[in-house]
């Protein structure tokens, strides 16, 4: 294809593109634009010309082409994109992490990324300081799904080295405990570990989504009983739909008296891990054996940036290690120990931990700090706002993490028996407005069932660190799905 | 942290940093910097402030450690990094990088990624075309060696799609085929897996390190004679060191006479798809159960750009499946089935499809496949020259795949008897003459030994897409090599 003359590369054309389009902030009430500007999936098919065969004419046509899937894609840093546990990028991550796309680097070896595999070692040796572990090991994974496979391959290994040879053919069956509501990502990493689902215990709950530690010690006790092996507890902090944080003091306690591996999944909740106001939240995390966060949620930094840490020195590059002479030469004339891509599954790893490290270089410990307590604040006001408003109601007396769980009920189901016809109904209602906010633009909220808590469909409203909300952005929020819903 | 005046975000500013110093092209040589400023690891930790807690003052102090981690980085877009399978990076790659990074999505509904998903599945049908597939699945993964673990999981899952739910407690031990030149992700996934190492049956190989047929025969009698049961065979198309194509048509056969599963690594390889004059080092592709490419090797996507293809339609789905509500709600307004983030085993997945999408509307199927044969080209030259050369001796007669790999006999070491001693002594040629040229930043090139071919170390120049190369480059490098050993 022909370069336009006098145009530089198309990657600057393109950043000139994010800045008219303001796609990488929150713009201000004026210059709004929608959210996201809704297709059918048919329909955007239809629009987009997506077949591959045929070079376009030239790079007009091909930034004409990134305008028109930037206008069709979702607007994640305005703050009304509040549908997941993610939303706007921190400017200073992102400079970090377009820095790396441009040096197209890889983080296998000290050789290839020197800089970067430095910046890594630091980022999660401070991580593992806030926690309190003095030693330990850990690496950036990809996502948090990922970073908790690393913690049940560490707690086979660590119990089991001659797995690794062996494989898990000839032994009873090995049981995972989980909490009823904590992620999908432990089902397929059971899967895919060997497991199977079936060896997976969904721990009961109490009424605000925590793990029951009666009902894991029961748990624990019924594996015994089938004579399955109990392996590893997977403990959450911030669950993805209520937030909830297990009790880490009573499940540590219990893990410690049958010997089994503590990961913690708190790639939500983590970020309490930088506030002195919220990490009582976090008490107990130190006696973990390893714990996932996913700073690309909370804090703000760009996808994917997730990472697994330790407190077992050594035991990373123990239990993956496989040693290929063509990238871990033990030859070569400095120090291998920093080498470190033989810890990891992977091969090929892209360089997260350096937009996280630029990060905190920049806001040091006490502006992120100050971003994880303002994130807290916002969920604070939406809770009270929720508690208060007519026709709004808490699924939860008061959110634990960052989200806000709420349904909406709109005046035709207002002071009426809550019959099961009548939830039904309401159970109508969040999927309709969520409709209706999709196709105006104007908001993006998720919401879900939690059919084991018989809690028909209700919104999850999730704060983020960036952009920083205020008072007036929850009450346009809250206005908006009360004008969606009012007439259902 | 004060934002500098007048400044716009740090972002900007990285990429005039970007454009300054030319990270992410290949500069003309009155223009060179060296491809790297080595420094071992306790000196780089003495020149970078590594350490986290205090914010530094200003976005002038940031920028300027940005300077300075660039200035230390690899610089891999330079020709002379030779170093691993990839290297420089597609502009339009990078441009669709870029803007997906300022977007900030994550690939898993088509809510929030609508566009994105849908080049998505437009690239991986595109593929499956390229392979000759009518149908079928796919997915983008989080490197080759994840695409390989993809290959696995769906191979127990055809075969024993009960294992999902019972985990692999009670069965006879499974098997893995992979040669003994096959890439290690295959040993780690095995590992993950539960098969643990033994169950990985290293095929041998030929002089050129290529699968043989008859030793995988043998090795799957081996494995029911002892009541292993033979699940799956990872054949590879261009081995990570020789660049070896396994014979699919014969292993093919094997795998159907046996109902095993054919997964082909085709992550350095698969390039050749789109080139007519190198496809038939790939046949037999079409008879695969699944393939893994990485459009990052050879095609100079942006890292990482890896793909997972499998002709079964719908499997990929019900392996994976875990059916979260609060992602993958069944009572939205739009067709669910376009929300492929089921089929993954992570939860959030960068935006990898669009870059290579982007790519390809850029350059078609043809500049794409000029820029494969160009790269073919390039070796070619290089192992006519390392054949023709004094003290260059290659390890192979002739190159497979764009790896060409030789030792260095320096003046010293030639016309002599080649003794055991000889052959030590040459083993330490290439870790020395790597030093070298890593200490004056000339170039790198990467070297190892095949301890199970009795190789010693030799180097491996290998050639990708990007920047594209001709006997001027290749004449350097060579010089460059000769005149670092000459002296050994």
């Amino acid at each position: 294809m022909a370069a336009e003359p006098d145009a530089g590369p198309l990657y600057r054309r393109v950043l000139a593109l994010v800045d008219e389009l303001r796609l990488a902030e929150s713009a201000p009430p004026a210059e709004r634009r929608p959210v996201l500007q809704f297709q059918s999936p048919a329909q955007l098919a239809q629009q987009l010309p997506l077949t591959l065969g045929e070079p376009l004419p030239d790079e007009s046509a091909l930034l004409q082409l990134c305008r028109q899937v930037a206008s069709y894609s979702v607007r994640t840093s305005d703050f009304r994109f509040r549908n997941q546990l993610y939303g706007g990028v921190d400017q200073y991550g992102l400079a970090g992490a377009l820095l790396t796309e441009c040096l197209n680097t890889n983080q296998h070896t000290f050789e290839v990324a020197p800089a970067f595999i430095l910046c890594e070692a630091a980022v999660l040796e401070h991580v593992r300081q806030l926690i309190g572990w003095q030693d330990g090991d850990g690496i950036f994974a990809a996502g948090g799904s990922m970073a908790n496979q690393y913690g049940l391959a560490l707690a086979r290994y660590h119990r089991h080295p001659e797995v690794k040879a062996r494989g898990l053919f000839g032994r009873r069956p090995m049981v995972v405990f989980t909490s009823e509501d904590a992620h999908y990502s432990i089902l397929k990493a059971a899967h895919w570990h060997g497991y199977g689902h079936d060896n997976v215990l969904a721990v009961p709950t109490d009424e605000c989504g925590r793990m029951r530690p009666d009902a894991l010690e029961a748990a624990v006790t019924r594996a015994l009983a089938e004579d399955r092996e109990p392996l590893v507890v997977n403990a959450t902090c911030g669950t993805t739909v209520l937030g909830a944080f297990d009790p880490l003091p009573e499940i540590a306690d219990i893990c410690h008296r049958h010997g089994l591996w503590l990961h913690v999944d708190a790639c939500w909740g983590g970020s309490a891990l930088l506030s002195r106001r919220w990490r009582p939240v976090l008490a107990g995390l130190e006696r973990a054996d390893s714990v996932a966060w996913n700073p690309h949620k909370m804090l703000g930094a760009p996808l994917q940036c997730s990472l697994f840490v330790t407190r077992h020195a050594g035991l990373l590059h123990r239990c993956n290690a496989a040693a290929a002479t063509y990238l871990f030469q033990q030859d070569k004339f400095y120090d291998v120990s920093f080498d470190t891509g033989d810890k990891s599954v992977q091969c090929g790893r892209k360089v997260d931990g350096f937009k996280l490290w630029l990060m905190w270089k920049a806001h040091g410990d006490a502006g992120l700090e100050r971003r994880v307590d303002a994130t807290f604040a916002a969920a604070g006001y939406c809770a009270d706002q929720v508690a208060q408003r007519p026709g709004f109601r808490p699924v939860l007396a008061s959110p634990q993490c960052a989200n806000v769980c709420f349904w909406y009920v709109p005046p035709s189901l207002r002071g009426q028996e809550e019959t099961a016809a009548w939830w039904e109904r309401l159970s109508q209602v969040a999927p309709r407005v969520k409709e209706a906010m999709v196709r105006r633009g104007s908001l993006m909220v998720g919401y879900q069932p939690l059919p084991h808590k018989q809690l028909v469909n209700f919104f999850r409203l999730v704060f983020t660190g960036v952009p920083e909300m205020g008072p007036a952005e929850v009450d346009y929020m809250l206005d908006e799905i009360d004008s969606l819903g009012r007439d259902l």
